[in-house]
């Protein structure tokens, strides 16, 4: 058994939305190539945005998501009380979990083994963020 | 330290709403046998439905999962621009994403180790889809 | 390769709410020592409580968790069919599929890899509940 561990800082800040980065992903993930069988746990280290399986081809789909998940989770709640990092910051947090932080997948023959329209989506809820550090474990024969 | 890995394909494509599958998974797992301690890695390969651990008991409870979520992501709302596939279709991306399209479950003394009222859900958001296929991987000693 | 398997259960019953367990996840793991590179699953037995990670500093955030999640998921509402355990019970059931029952995190040189501001909540979704019980895997070297 393999175990490969690994450290990838996505190569720009995104805006709020939803993005695909399996490529960039993929690109940083040349361990993998000696992997059978196993999988690929992907953790994002961040509270304030998201790693999520979706729809790999129609920008319109990630579009959809940014519009859906603003209205799920409001800004500017009368309620909210963790206001001091600005509207969004709140409503980053909420989203965060409701979409999680992290992903298995798994590994077959030398490579992620996802189906045909199933893409990597980086879900950045902030509106001006960092690059987003990512903390990969690939385990495997 | 031990890997096996499976495609199963259900045996129908269930309708619209929340199944427990918890038996027809076991069904296809004899390998978990020979697993003293480990996981179980059970990856749906689509982006329109989900996977979830809940209650085992009560149908009533699948059938509120399934009210509610209508609910919380509607069909046909103006801002929807990935119109063309059907007016579940966005909404069932959003649902596959907010559930999960994975699970990672312990594996004690050959048998998945569930807690009590724990069953494994296909949250199917198509109103008609094919037999899904889902991708397993068992890691363990 | 290592495998641990050990099952926590927690010091008390938390009130309904969003609670920061990491310190007392962390301290029931002393096997984590002995891994230099793999993975920490957390999987909570439940059907009605949640695992997620998110931010690990101010109160508030987890008040304003509280607060948007009993608004998200209502109770009482009039197509709920489960309703013989309580009011909160259905909410719960869901609430806990929303957030999820089970976590992945990264191990690194001996410890749980988390991001600066990340800690481990749970989740609790009834308002009276018992002490949650928790297993684990922990799978390295």
């Amino acid at each position: 058994m393999k175990i490969y561990q690994k450290e990838i800082v996505l190569k720009k800040a995104y805006p709020r939305g939803f993005h695909l980065i399996t490529q960039e992903i993929i690109s940083n993930l040349e361990e993998i190539k000696n992997i059978n069988a196993g999988i690929c746990h992907i953790f994002l280290m961040h509270t304030s945005a998201s790693l999520c399986i979706n729809e790999n081809a129609d920008p319109n789909v990630r579009r959809d998501f940014l519009n859906f998940t603003n209205r799920l989770v409001p800004e500017n709640e009368s309620y909210y009380t963790h206001i001091l990092e600005g509207s969004d910051d709140m409503p980053a947090h909420i989203k965060s979990s409701l979409y999680g932080n992290f992903l298995t997948l798994p590994i077959k023959n030398g490579s992620l083994h996802l189906g045909i329209w199933q893409g990597i989506y980086l879900c950045e809820h902030r509106d001006f963020s960092s690059n987003r550090h990512i903390f990969i474990t690939i385990i495997g024969n």
